[in-house]
Protein backbone atom coordinates (compact mmCIF):
# COMPACT_ATOMS: atom_id res chain seq x y z
CA UNK A 1 0.00 0.00 0.00
CA UNK A 2 1.18 3.35 -0.38
CA UNK A 3 1.98 3.99 3.14
CA UNK A 4 4.79 5.97 4.74
CA UNK A 5 5.91 2.33 5.38
CA UNK A 6 5.27 0.88 2.37
CA UNK A 7 7.33 3.90 0.91
CA UNK A 8 10.51 3.61 2.87
CA UNK A 9 11.44 -0.15 1.43
CA UNK A 10 9.99 0.63 -2.46
CA UNK A 11 12.05 3.89 -2.50
CA UNK A 12 15.55 1.49 -0.57
CA UNK A 13 14.75 -1.26 -3.35
CA UNK A 14 15.31 1.69 -5.95
CA UNK A 15 18.25 3.37 -4.28
CA UNK A 16 20.05 0.06 -4.55
CA UNK A 17 18.72 -0.94 -7.74
CA UNK A 18 17.38 -4.42 -6.87
CA UNK A 19 14.71 -6.16 -8.75
CA UNK A 20 11.47 -6.94 -6.81
CA UNK A 21 7.75 -7.32 -7.41
CA UNK A 22 5.52 -5.61 -5.34
CA UNK A 23 2.26 -7.03 -4.26
CA UNK A 24 -0.68 -4.50 -3.36
CA UNK A 25 -2.68 -5.78 -0.29
CA UNK A 26 -6.20 -4.24 -0.20
CA UNK A 27 -6.78 -2.83 3.27
CA UNK A 28 -10.50 -1.65 2.37
CA UNK A 29 -10.73 -5.60 1.51
CA UNK A 30 -8.86 -6.95 5.08
CA UNK A 31 -6.34 -8.38 2.92
CA UNK A 32 -3.45 -7.61 5.14
CA UNK A 33 -5.50 -10.17 8.06
CA UNK A 34 -6.28 -12.90 5.51
CA UNK A 35 -4.20 -16.10 6.65
CA UNK A 36 -1.83 -16.28 3.77
CA UNK A 37 -0.26 -13.24 4.58
CA UNK A 38 -0.45 -13.61 8.64
CA UNK A 39 1.23 -16.67 7.56
CA UNK A 40 4.15 -14.19 6.65
CA UNK A 41 3.81 -11.61 9.45
CA UNK A 42 1.50 -12.64 12.97
CA UNK A 43 1.41 -9.15 12.64
CA UNK A 44 -0.96 -8.68 9.94
CA UNK A 45 0.79 -5.14 9.03
CA UNK A 46 2.58 -4.36 5.84
CA UNK A 47 5.57 -4.32 4.46
CA UNK A 48 6.54 -8.17 4.61
CA UNK A 49 9.31 -8.76 2.56
CA UNK A 50 10.48 -12.10 0.97
CA UNK A 51 13.65 -12.58 -0.39
CA UNK A 52 13.60 -15.65 -2.24
CA UNK A 53 17.74 -15.85 -2.85
CA UNK A 54 18.46 -16.16 0.74
CA UNK A 55 14.96 -17.72 1.31
CA UNK A 56 14.02 -14.86 4.35
CA UNK A 57 11.09 -13.26 5.41
CA UNK A 58 10.97 -10.60 7.40
CA UNK A 59 8.86 -7.96 8.73
CA UNK A 60 8.88 -4.53 10.43
CA UNK A 61 10.14 -2.11 7.95
CA UNK A 62 13.02 -0.91 9.20
CA UNK A 63 14.16 -3.94 10.20
CA UNK A 64 13.44 -4.95 6.35
CA UNK A 65 15.71 -1.79 5.77
CA UNK A 66 18.21 -2.93 7.72
CA UNK A 67 18.29 -6.53 6.24
CA UNK A 68 18.36 -5.37 3.07
CA UNK A 69 21.54 -2.71 3.57
CA UNK A 70 23.69 -5.31 5.47
CA UNK A 71 22.60 -7.84 2.45
CA UNK A 72 22.62 -5.67 -0.56
CA UNK A 73 24.61 -2.55 0.25
CA UNK A 74 27.99 -3.77 0.87
CA UNK A 75 29.52 -0.65 -0.04
CA UNK A 76 27.35 1.70 2.62
CA UNK A 77 26.46 4.19 -0.19
CA UNK A 78 22.98 4.21 1.88
CA UNK A 79 24.06 2.92 5.31
CA UNK A 80 26.76 2.80 7.67
CA UNK A 81 29.19 0.12 8.99
CA UNK A 82 28.18 -2.51 11.46
CA UNK A 83 30.00 -1.28 14.60
CA UNK A 84 30.98 1.87 14.06
CA UNK A 85 29.59 4.83 16.05
CA UNK A 86 27.42 6.31 12.86
CA UNK A 87 26.06 2.78 12.82
CA UNK A 88 24.67 3.22 16.33
CA UNK A 89 23.52 6.93 15.59
CA UNK A 90 21.72 5.38 12.72
CA UNK A 91 20.40 2.92 14.70
CA UNK A 92 18.95 5.20 17.43
CA UNK A 93 17.23 7.62 14.95
CA UNK A 94 15.91 4.84 13.10
CA UNK A 95 14.00 3.30 16.54
CA UNK A 96 13.41 7.45 17.11
CA UNK A 97 11.07 6.89 13.77
CA UNK A 98 9.61 3.31 14.44
CA UNK A 99 9.18 4.44 18.04
CA UNK A 100 7.97 8.05 17.98
CA UNK A 101 7.25 9.67 14.50
CA UNK A 102 5.53 6.91 12.95
CA UNK A 103 3.09 5.49 15.87
CA UNK A 104 2.43 8.92 17.16
CA UNK A 105 1.90 11.10 13.28
CA UNK A 106 -0.18 7.45 12.41
CA UNK A 107 -2.55 8.16 15.73
CA UNK A 108 -2.40 12.20 14.69
CA UNK A 109 -3.37 11.19 11.26
CA UNK A 110 -6.32 8.38 12.89
CA UNK A 111 -8.20 10.99 14.97
CA UNK A 112 -7.94 13.45 12.07
CA UNK A 113 -9.77 11.28 9.42
CA UNK A 114 -10.48 8.20 10.19
CA UNK A 115 -11.94 8.09 13.65
CA UNK A 116 -15.75 7.93 13.47
CA UNK A 117 -16.22 10.31 15.89
CA UNK A 118 -14.16 14.34 16.49
CA UNK A 119 -12.35 14.19 19.69
CA UNK A 120 -10.49 17.51 19.56
CA UNK A 121 -8.67 15.69 23.09
CA UNK A 122 -6.33 13.10 20.78
CA UNK A 123 -6.57 15.48 17.68
CA UNK A 124 -4.20 17.99 19.48
CA UNK A 125 -2.46 15.57 21.74
CA UNK A 126 -1.12 13.98 18.64
CA UNK A 127 -0.74 16.90 16.49
CA UNK A 128 1.37 18.46 19.46
CA UNK A 129 3.61 15.33 19.84
CA UNK A 130 4.09 14.97 15.82
CA UNK A 131 4.98 18.69 15.78
CA UNK A 132 7.16 18.18 19.05
CA UNK A 133 9.22 15.02 17.03
CA UNK A 134 9.65 17.37 14.22
CA UNK A 135 11.71 19.79 16.37
CA UNK A 136 13.79 16.82 17.34
CA UNK A 137 14.77 16.25 13.73
CA UNK A 138 15.27 19.55 13.32
CA UNK A 139 17.71 19.36 15.64
CA UNK A 140 19.07 16.05 14.45
CA UNK A 141 20.15 17.62 11.63
CA UNK A 142 21.36 21.00 13.60
CA UNK A 143 24.00 18.60 15.07
CA UNK A 144 24.68 16.96 12.39
CA UNK A 145 24.77 20.09 9.88
CA UNK A 146 28.52 20.75 9.79
CA UNK A 147 29.01 16.97 7.92
CA UNK A 148 25.94 17.28 5.99
CA UNK A 149 22.33 17.95 5.29
CA UNK A 150 21.43 14.75 6.51
CA UNK A 151 19.98 13.26 9.98
CA UNK A 152 23.46 11.00 10.49
CA UNK A 153 26.66 11.66 8.81
CA UNK A 154 28.15 13.03 5.11
CA UNK A 155 25.40 10.86 3.05
CA UNK A 156 21.81 9.87 2.78
CA UNK A 157 21.15 6.39 4.84
CA UNK A 158 18.27 4.35 6.02
CA UNK A 159 17.11 6.78 8.56
CA UNK A 160 16.96 9.66 6.36
CA UNK A 161 14.71 7.33 4.24
CA UNK A 162 12.68 6.27 6.93
CA UNK A 163 11.53 9.95 8.74
CA UNK A 164 11.05 11.09 4.96
CA UNK A 165 8.07 8.84 4.34
CA UNK A 166 6.47 9.93 7.19
CA UNK A 167 7.14 13.63 6.25
CA UNK A 168 5.91 13.34 2.74
CA UNK A 169 2.77 13.53 4.39
CA UNK A 170 2.36 16.29 7.00
CA UNK A 171 0.92 18.39 4.16
CA UNK A 172 -2.06 16.34 4.05
CA UNK A 173 -3.15 17.16 8.37
CA UNK A 174 -1.99 20.73 7.19
CA UNK A 175 1.30 21.01 9.25
CA UNK A 176 3.81 23.62 7.02
CA UNK A 177 7.08 21.55 6.68
CA UNK A 178 8.50 25.23 6.52
CA UNK A 179 8.11 25.57 10.36
CA UNK A 180 11.73 23.50 10.74
CA UNK A 181 13.66 24.90 8.13
CA UNK A 182 16.35 21.94 8.12
CA UNK A 183 13.72 19.67 7.72
CA UNK A 184 12.33 21.60 4.96
CA UNK A 185 16.05 21.79 2.88
CA UNK A 186 16.27 18.11 4.04
CA UNK A 187 13.23 16.79 2.78
CA UNK A 188 13.57 18.70 -0.89
CA UNK A 189 17.11 17.02 -1.08
CA UNK A 190 15.75 13.38 -0.57
CA UNK A 191 12.07 14.68 -3.01
CA UNK A 192 14.82 15.71 -5.88
CA UNK A 193 16.62 12.01 -6.38
CA UNK A 194 14.82 9.71 -9.19
CA UNK A 195 15.04 7.06 -7.16
CA UNK A 196 13.10 8.94 -4.20
CA UNK A 197 10.13 9.83 -7.01
CA UNK A 198 10.27 6.42 -8.56
CA UNK A 199 10.49 4.43 -5.28
CA UNK A 200 6.53 6.54 -4.22
CA UNK A 201 4.65 5.69 -7.20
CA UNK A 202 5.22 1.71 -6.06
CA UNK A 203 3.41 0.13 -3.93
CA UNK A 204 0.67 2.41 -6.00
CA UNK A 205 -2.90 2.20 -4.91
CA UNK A 206 -4.51 -0.31 -7.24
CA UNK A 207 -6.95 0.78 -9.76
CA UNK B 1 12.50 6.08 36.22
CA UNK B 2 11.33 2.62 36.71
CA UNK B 3 9.42 2.17 33.52
CA UNK B 4 9.38 -0.47 30.77
CA UNK B 5 11.78 1.48 28.95
CA UNK B 6 14.15 2.01 31.80
CA UNK B 7 14.37 -1.21 33.14
CA UNK B 8 15.06 -2.93 29.60
CA UNK B 9 17.98 -1.41 30.04
CA UNK B 10 18.73 -2.09 34.34
CA UNK B 11 17.69 -6.28 33.09
CA UNK B 12 20.42 -5.95 30.64
CA UNK B 13 23.19 -4.66 32.54
CA UNK B 14 22.32 -7.24 35.46
CA UNK B 15 22.12 -10.13 33.35
CA UNK B 16 25.80 -8.71 31.25
CA UNK B 17 27.18 -8.27 35.17
CA UNK B 18 28.42 -4.55 34.51
CA UNK B 19 28.71 -2.34 36.40
CA UNK B 20 26.98 0.57 36.06
CA UNK B 21 25.53 4.14 37.94
CA UNK B 22 22.14 5.28 37.30
CA UNK B 23 20.72 9.03 37.83
CA UNK B 24 17.68 9.02 38.66
CA UNK B 25 15.08 11.61 36.49
CA UNK B 26 12.24 13.52 38.36
CA UNK B 27 9.29 13.49 35.57
CA UNK B 28 7.55 15.74 38.25
CA UNK B 29 10.12 18.06 38.20
CA UNK B 30 10.40 17.35 34.04
CA UNK B 31 14.12 16.66 34.55
CA UNK B 32 14.68 14.65 31.51
CA UNK B 33 13.91 18.55 29.56
CA UNK B 34 16.35 20.15 31.02
CA UNK B 35 19.24 21.40 28.72
CA UNK B 36 22.19 19.30 29.70
CA UNK B 37 19.60 16.21 29.39
CA UNK B 38 18.46 17.46 26.21
CA UNK B 39 21.98 17.41 25.35
CA UNK B 40 22.53 13.17 25.30
CA UNK B 41 19.11 12.85 23.64
CA UNK B 42 17.75 15.86 21.78
CA UNK B 43 14.24 13.55 22.23
CA UNK B 44 14.29 14.34 26.22
CA UNK B 45 13.22 10.76 26.57
CA UNK B 46 15.11 8.26 29.11
CA UNK B 47 16.83 6.33 29.17
CA UNK B 48 20.10 7.16 27.67
CA UNK B 49 23.61 5.40 28.03
CA UNK B 50 26.74 7.03 28.61
CA UNK B 51 29.10 4.49 28.05
CA UNK B 52 32.61 6.18 28.90
CA UNK B 53 34.79 3.31 28.29
CA UNK B 54 34.16 3.51 24.55
CA UNK B 55 32.85 7.48 24.42
CA UNK B 56 29.06 6.28 23.53
CA UNK B 57 26.09 8.67 23.95
CA UNK B 58 23.07 6.56 22.78
CA UNK B 59 19.13 6.52 23.39
CA UNK B 60 16.12 4.78 22.40
CA UNK B 61 16.30 1.50 24.34
CA UNK B 62 16.50 -0.99 21.87
CA UNK B 63 19.42 0.88 20.29
CA UNK B 64 21.08 0.67 23.51
CA UNK B 65 20.24 -2.97 24.37
CA UNK B 66 21.24 -4.04 20.62
CA UNK B 67 24.77 -1.92 21.69
CA UNK B 68 25.27 -3.09 24.68
CA UNK B 69 25.25 -6.62 23.78
CA UNK B 70 27.79 -5.65 20.32
CA UNK B 71 30.36 -4.51 22.55
CA UNK B 72 29.61 -7.24 26.12
CA UNK B 73 27.97 -9.97 24.66
CA UNK B 74 30.58 -11.57 22.39
CA UNK B 75 29.29 -14.97 23.40
CA UNK B 76 26.14 -14.13 22.11
CA UNK B 77 23.94 -15.39 25.59
CA UNK B 78 21.50 -12.42 25.08
CA UNK B 79 21.75 -12.19 21.72
CA UNK B 80 22.40 -13.74 18.37
CA UNK B 81 25.35 -13.20 16.21
CA UNK B 82 24.53 -10.07 13.37
CA UNK B 83 23.42 -11.15 9.98
CA UNK B 84 22.33 -14.43 10.96
CA UNK B 85 18.53 -15.19 10.63
CA UNK B 86 18.04 -15.55 13.80
CA UNK B 87 19.30 -11.62 14.46
CA UNK B 88 17.07 -10.62 11.88
CA UNK B 89 14.32 -12.52 13.72
CA UNK B 90 15.57 -10.92 16.79
CA UNK B 91 15.67 -7.57 14.92
CA UNK B 92 11.79 -7.57 13.35
CA UNK B 93 10.43 -8.13 17.23
CA UNK B 94 12.00 -5.77 18.78
CA UNK B 95 10.98 -3.18 16.14
CA UNK B 96 7.35 -4.92 16.67
CA UNK B 97 8.02 -4.41 20.35
CA UNK B 98 9.20 -0.46 19.57
CA UNK B 99 6.71 0.20 17.15
CA UNK B 100 3.94 -1.40 18.26
CA UNK B 101 3.50 -2.97 22.01
CA UNK B 102 5.18 -0.02 23.48
CA UNK B 103 3.55 3.25 21.52
CA UNK B 104 -0.08 1.17 22.01
CA UNK B 105 0.35 0.12 25.43
CA UNK B 106 1.62 3.24 26.35
CA UNK B 107 -1.16 5.35 24.75
CA UNK B 108 -3.45 2.88 26.78
CA UNK B 109 -2.38 4.21 30.07
CA UNK B 110 -2.12 7.54 29.12
CA UNK B 111 -6.13 7.69 28.45
CA UNK B 112 -6.64 5.16 31.64
CA UNK B 113 -4.96 6.81 34.00
CA UNK B 114 -3.15 9.86 32.79
CA UNK B 115 -5.63 11.57 30.41
CA UNK B 116 -7.47 14.83 32.40
CA UNK B 117 -10.99 13.87 30.75
CA UNK B 118 -12.18 10.39 30.29
CA UNK B 119 -12.27 9.63 26.69
CA UNK B 120 -13.82 6.10 26.29
CA UNK B 121 -12.82 5.85 22.50
CA UNK B 122 -9.05 6.43 23.34
CA UNK B 123 -9.34 3.76 26.51
CA UNK B 124 -11.44 0.73 24.11
CA UNK B 125 -9.33 1.74 20.95
CA UNK B 126 -5.83 1.31 22.95
CA UNK B 127 -6.94 -1.32 24.76
CA UNK B 128 -8.34 -2.76 22.37
CA UNK B 129 -4.40 -2.62 20.03
CA UNK B 130 -2.57 -3.82 22.95
CA UNK B 131 -4.74 -7.07 23.50
CA UNK B 132 -4.32 -8.02 19.77
CA UNK B 133 -0.50 -6.95 19.97
CA UNK B 134 -0.11 -9.55 23.10
CA UNK B 135 -2.30 -12.26 20.54
CA UNK B 136 0.60 -11.52 18.21
CA UNK B 137 3.36 -11.96 20.60
CA UNK B 138 1.09 -15.36 21.54
CA UNK B 139 2.03 -16.15 18.12
CA UNK B 140 5.32 -15.56 17.97
CA UNK B 141 5.85 -17.94 21.05
CA UNK B 142 3.63 -20.90 19.04
CA UNK B 143 5.66 -20.36 15.99
CA UNK B 144 9.22 -20.81 17.95
CA UNK B 145 7.72 -23.34 20.61
CA UNK B 146 10.10 -26.64 19.28
CA UNK B 147 13.11 -23.85 19.84
CA UNK B 148 12.09 -23.00 23.47
CA UNK B 149 9.35 -20.40 25.83
CA UNK B 150 11.33 -17.79 23.94
CA UNK B 151 10.54 -15.49 21.26
CA UNK B 152 13.46 -15.91 19.24
CA UNK B 153 15.46 -19.00 18.99
CA UNK B 154 16.62 -21.72 21.88
CA UNK B 155 17.60 -18.71 24.37
CA UNK B 156 16.73 -15.39 26.55
CA UNK B 157 17.78 -12.49 24.27
CA UNK B 158 17.05 -8.39 23.81
CA UNK B 159 13.73 -9.00 22.23
CA UNK B 160 12.18 -11.31 25.28
CA UNK B 161 13.45 -8.51 27.61
CA UNK B 162 12.11 -5.63 25.66
CA UNK B 163 8.18 -7.32 25.71
CA UNK B 164 8.47 -8.28 28.80
CA UNK B 165 9.03 -4.93 30.99
CA UNK B 166 5.94 -3.89 29.53
CA UNK B 167 4.05 -7.09 30.05
CA UNK B 168 5.48 -6.64 33.74
CA UNK B 169 2.65 -3.36 33.70
CA UNK B 170 -0.29 -5.08 32.08
CA UNK B 171 -1.90 -6.16 35.78
CA UNK B 172 -2.35 -2.19 36.54
CA UNK B 173 -4.24 -1.95 33.43
CA UNK B 174 -6.82 -4.80 34.64
CA UNK B 175 -5.39 -7.15 31.66
CA UNK B 176 -4.93 -10.66 33.06
CA UNK B 177 -1.54 -11.96 31.23
CA UNK B 178 -3.31 -15.02 31.40
CA UNK B 179 -5.67 -14.87 28.27
CA UNK B 180 -2.17 -15.39 26.69
CA UNK B 181 -1.33 -18.75 27.78
CA UNK B 182 2.34 -19.35 26.68
CA UNK B 183 2.75 -15.51 27.38
CA UNK B 184 1.73 -16.12 30.58
CA UNK B 185 4.75 -18.59 31.09
CA UNK B 186 6.89 -17.34 28.82
CA UNK B 187 6.27 -14.59 31.59
CA UNK B 188 7.08 -16.56 34.75
CA UNK B 189 9.91 -17.48 33.65
CA UNK B 190 11.69 -14.94 32.89
CA UNK B 191 10.77 -12.99 35.84
CA UNK B 192 12.72 -16.09 38.17
CA UNK B 193 15.36 -15.11 37.33
CA UNK B 194 17.48 -13.16 39.81
CA UNK B 195 19.45 -10.71 37.10
CA UNK B 196 16.04 -9.96 36.21
CA UNK B 197 14.51 -9.40 39.49
CA UNK B 198 17.15 -7.39 40.35
CA UNK B 199 16.72 -5.24 37.14
CA UNK B 200 13.57 -4.42 38.02
CA UNK B 201 14.61 -2.51 41.45
CA UNK B 202 17.17 -0.30 39.62
CA UNK B 203 15.85 2.82 38.47
CA UNK B 204 13.52 2.86 41.40
CA UNK B 205 11.81 5.74 42.65
CA UNK B 206 13.61 8.18 44.48
CA UNK B 207 12.17 8.44 48.06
Amino acid sequence: MPTPNGHKVSILLELLGLEYEFQHLNFAKSEQKEPWFLELNPNGRIPTLVDSSTNTTLSETAAIMQYLVDTYDKENKFSYKVGTPLYYKQLEVLYFQMAGVGPMQGQMGHFKFFAPETIPYGIERYENETKRLYSVVEEYLKRNKENGPYLVGNHLCIADIAIFTWASKLHRAKIDINSWPLVAQWFENIASLPEVQLGLTKPMLST
